[in-house]
């Protein structure tokens, strides 16, 4: 029941770890997004790809956990990325990955890369290539494909073929990528297919991931997942594969909620987080790339990306506070109450201080949700972006 | 091991119940639908509440199945209800239940009658006075509230004061209506709220119908359940407390998919009609309304719905011919294995043919999906509408 | 991001209201239990009800949390009750509620309240005479009914005799008890049945307490819910019904894992307790009976249970700091992320040291688990208990 | 809504492919098995190996379905296997795969092949040493293991660490092993381990296997995923990457249940047929052992055998019913309720008139169920078994 000394005899803070762990923050998150059911409109939503950027250089301005931004192909295409990747640097950050859009098109109803018609299978590859085009563009590294192919009715398709056909059109989009790009590849149980998906699990995704070869990874979505499956396991099987490229952190309570990250299962985040630092995944060389992707339907949406980095830094802050010697000394000896208590001991460490004080001493905000507030920013926006149409699902 | 005669020494057909057996369908089922991804288009997709009808209409005249409608408000407004009520008549059937919609409206962001502004809850009361009104117009009984409230983040809002309001909004709609007019409350675990919803299982809906007095009714959606409920075991428990109003006939998988009922778990709908059975709730007096509530998001429409009654007739069916005397006597010996062979003796039947002479004789025709495919309605329709706005979610 | 000051203005703290806040343990988790594959075995095990209260007093004298010990008939049946009273008094623990059996005896293979023959139904209800005279020995209050009753296979059992069964057998136990007798039932959605149970949830569990009067109240265990369901709701629910009877704690991921309370959710865990302190059930005079219900298959049996107590109360004290006074304010504007945040404040407080302190000042272990390891209990107990059978499931 | 022609005019019948399909018995269906909560005893249950097997044989004598029978060791082991072997000959069937325990020894509480302890992993490891010679001797090919291991509590252990020592431990045991002999490996979600099992599901198993070499392959068991996981799809991607070494036959509702095959969800096991009979896997050739683990807690244990390889039988033909050239007409049109509706009307066919046909065909009764219960084999079994100690869990 002791609380980890944050500076240990060493001189050396295990929260300096902190300070180089990013957190990728999605363009789309700033747009409204909602439910089959509704979206609801919000006053100064952004209206197109440098409005997003402008506020998700907020969420880093506030926190200092949020260098850079993921884009949308279609969503975020412009006439001139070099010089939205200007914009961005302007404005304190850089373009991250960049998405593929593989289901808005009326073409991909049975599918797009796993389709039988081979026609619409090369259109798919085809916007691919776009994409990859973008990422030269923006000196993005990260092609992420989340495949949304899938079947509602048993008999509907040969599973099997569509395994063939994937493989075969991601193969062709992998020999079109560059030496220094990687494609990641991201699994999801069911939605918007609701008798199978084509990449339903880490597996399939990871036996694809290997056919095409090193630079292909798995995303790790902390949403895609059966109801009680053991998340951390995966991430430290993926780890241990060295085939975990990057997460799509959020939660949920029941299905793919896209609810904000910790705040369903905050022991969860630590636990995932914790299996990451046992395995020194959060240091940038691990080329692991954490990201959020979440909707704020009926929340406010800078502030909502604010908390939702703090709690991933919250959740690592604890994970490095973990005493690895009491631990390892517990389960040498069997000790399965000390060496859970070990664990348990970091999650109970009160954080906010120590991660407050940390903010002050880069000069960052104490309080970034207050700071935020207090800055007038939502009012400005709200005032100055009338006109035009609010970004939303594929706006 | 043995088939259940159809036709047992007492000249009686069991089989014979399903005459008087009829499943309502929903206007909404024939315009698009989808997923938050994305919403497909076809062509001859209905552009109004008459083609929708017209075309739910098909339905009834391939299979006599389908008597009546369910209409949505405000999406099947007309000027006039009583020429649509005319009208239905003319294509052979009725208007059925009478939905509210308490989800697509800005105001309705943090609830509707759950909503802690009193304004809002106005609202949504006064919109419930105009679907009675509707009811009055068109002759309709039931008035069926699906409650989308709730909330995403624990704290949000107080879960005990939600119910009170609820319960509150709940008796002002109650006491507006005629005595002879049912409210039918449906319950659902989640979506489009990810926290809690505010009525989440068949216990809150329940109660709040017993507080309400004994014209309401629970309605049992079979996709509105957590993973592994026993649904067969709450239509039971409902009809033992004389409360189960209605049912939402689809399939689901994972989630609330929505799909075609029986064609993820056609045993389950089967176990479903058995107990149904066995209380006697398939006869029209019981006051069970058996409704579908579907997505037909990348199969045709008609043809879907068509199926679909088809495989609620088919599940009756076999229910029908359960051998309750063998039933009984294996149940009193204590035989699990014989009473269980009983029942899926009955359900291994193949009803198929038994279920075409029924239909041949009654003059429709026996393959209803090839009927109405060789019909040219389809095409027909597709040629014919062309312009205006396809009715959709909110259309 | 403030932490609510444990001692307000008023100086009234709000943590005072712990020291009237007991949690009962059961004698069972004493014993050795398991899994149907393995029962692990432990030196220093109990062998009679004796050696399993003087186990459960230490729980008490280290932490001053759990002033009363659950029992089980058979499995704690002594001669002389009277005198395993005076001893649990001597020990300075009492006596709490009785828990019967309805899953040892071979009699109950199909069934035993709700058995379809009447000799068993009988002598499952004689059980519970047997029952209410060890309470009126002992001076508990409280008859603890777990219905193990379900069926494996479809058909096997008609659902609704078996309901119509139950409420009969229970409607005469309730008949034989004392007016200051407490009826509590508990439910649980799958084993050791594994088609259906006949009580399988709170709804069906609270029906047959409503039908037999007053006294009968519904036994929430934390472990017996079908996945993803919102337990917190159904504690503000059963609340708001005046029939939440008692908790039986313990943790899950999967099924009725019976794990350490707190262990594999703790912010669920802080969750129900908010809605506890919400409504005022943490008070004794709420009725509401905190229990433990687990099994330590794999870890030491008493530091599991200190673990356990210490959890719940760390949870209550973080709900009791909640600032009750922000949140209402958050909620009144509509504030999603601020009321969120008030609460997640309030779980983010370290309270273990607050907590020390509170026991010192009562004289209790700073640290209950270490006080407890250099007692030489544990050594003490191998040592003397050698011989005799240990007590295990059905022991 | 055609009924496949079961004589093609080709003049070959589809069902032909059954004479080949033949369905592993595991012995431990025979003792007495149960929940953790109790063991139901029955008169006539085999007390040793010979009687496991002779009942087993009296499925295969029944159905002509069940030509081997799986030992499991060390609660067969017998001092003279080739006496056993020779014995299960005379009966009429084979030894088939060699199972081993790794679950019922204290040493085990921790785990077996992925202990900390260097002792207790050599134990387990020495363990398969016997279980190859019991192969060598019986002339078994397949040894299965299911590993229980895991951990309860987060933090327990490492779960890297454990993933490292279980390879390790499990290529020392393919280093021993025969070139005709194969390694089957099972995968479980959870129990005995209720907060992480090491080997978890089908991906962590594949790449154990692929580690191992060629001769390494999965066990699915059908009971051993997490909720609404879509089994069929990882029977297609296990063929697809050869690597399905066997089944294990059970059903479940919420758990690893281990019911009557086929009783919880027929639907599911005609659709995992349907891919197993897609990619030619029905066929002996395939290597693909197909086999039965379950429990008969409450029904007869030999009944309950004969109805589990019938139910399995009748979905093997259902699928080779399937109109393989319409289904691949459909497809190719992109008709999702055509290729639906061809794999449904395979299903709705009433195939026991036809199975019953080819049993008799085979001299073997035309209804199984009936026969044994005619022949006086229970009854004599009851008779002669009496003394000696029952065969159970550990037995």
């Amino acid at each position: 029941m002791t609380t980890p000394a944050p500076t240990p005899a060493t001189g050396r803070d295990p929260l300096d770890a902190l300070d180089d762990f990013g957190i990728e923050v999605p363009s789309w998150a700033y747009g409204n997004s909602g439910t089959r059911f509704k979206v609801f409109t919000t006053p100064g939503t952004p209206r197109d790809p440098y409005e997003k950027i402008a506020d998700a250089a907020q969420v880093h301005a506030m926190t200092g956990l949020a260098p850079r931004v993921s884009i949308h192909i279609p969503w975020d295409k412009v006439d001139d990325f070099a010089a939205l990747t200007a914009f961005a640097k302007e404005q304190g950050v850089a373009i991250g990955s960049v998405n593929s859009n593989l289901f808005q098109d009326d073409d991909y109803r049975l599918g797009s890369l796993a389709n039988s018609d081979p026609r619409i299978r090369d259109k798919a590859i085809a916007h691919h290539s776009e994409c990859l085009d973008v990422m030269r563009a923006t000196g993005s590294k990260d092609l992420k494909i989340w495949l949304p192919d899938g079947t509602n009715y048993p008999g509907q398709d040969s599973l099997r073929d569509r395994q063939d056909r994937l493989a075969d059109s991601l193969a062709q989009i992998y020999a079109a990528m560059d030496d220094d790009q990687r494609l990641l590849l991201e699994y999801k149980i069911f939605e918007p297919y609701f008798y199978t998906m084509d990449l339903p699990d880490w597996g399939t995704s990871l036996l694809h991931c290997m056919a095409l070869g090193e630079r292909a990874k798995v995303i790790l979505d902390t949403g895609h997942h059966a109801p009680s499956t053991n998340i951390e396991f995966i991430v430290m099987q993926l780890l241990r594969q060295n085939r975990l490229g990057a997460f799509d952190f959020n939660s949920r309570n029941y299905a793919d909620d896209d609810l904000i990250v910790g705040s369903a299962d905050p022991f969860q985040l630590f636990r995932i987080m914790t299996e990451i630092v046992a395995q020194g995944a959060h240091l940038p060389t691990s080329g692991v790339n954490f990201m959020l992707d979440q909707c704020h339907n009926i929340e406010e949406k800078i502030p909502g990306q604010i908390r939702s980095v703090m709690n991933v830094q919250a959740a690592t802050a604890k994970a490095l506070l973990v005493d690895q010697d009491a631990l390892a000394a517990a389960r040498a000896q069997g000790d399965v109450l000390g060496a859970h208590g070990v664990v348990m001991d970091a999650y109970e460490t009160d954080v906010r201080g120590l991660l407050a004080d940390r903010r002050e001493a880069r000069g960052l905000p104490r309080d970034p949700l207050r700071a935020f507030a207090e800055s007038g920013y939502a009012a400005k926006a709200a005032a100055d972006r009338v006109g035009g149409t609010q970004a939303s699902w594929g706006a």
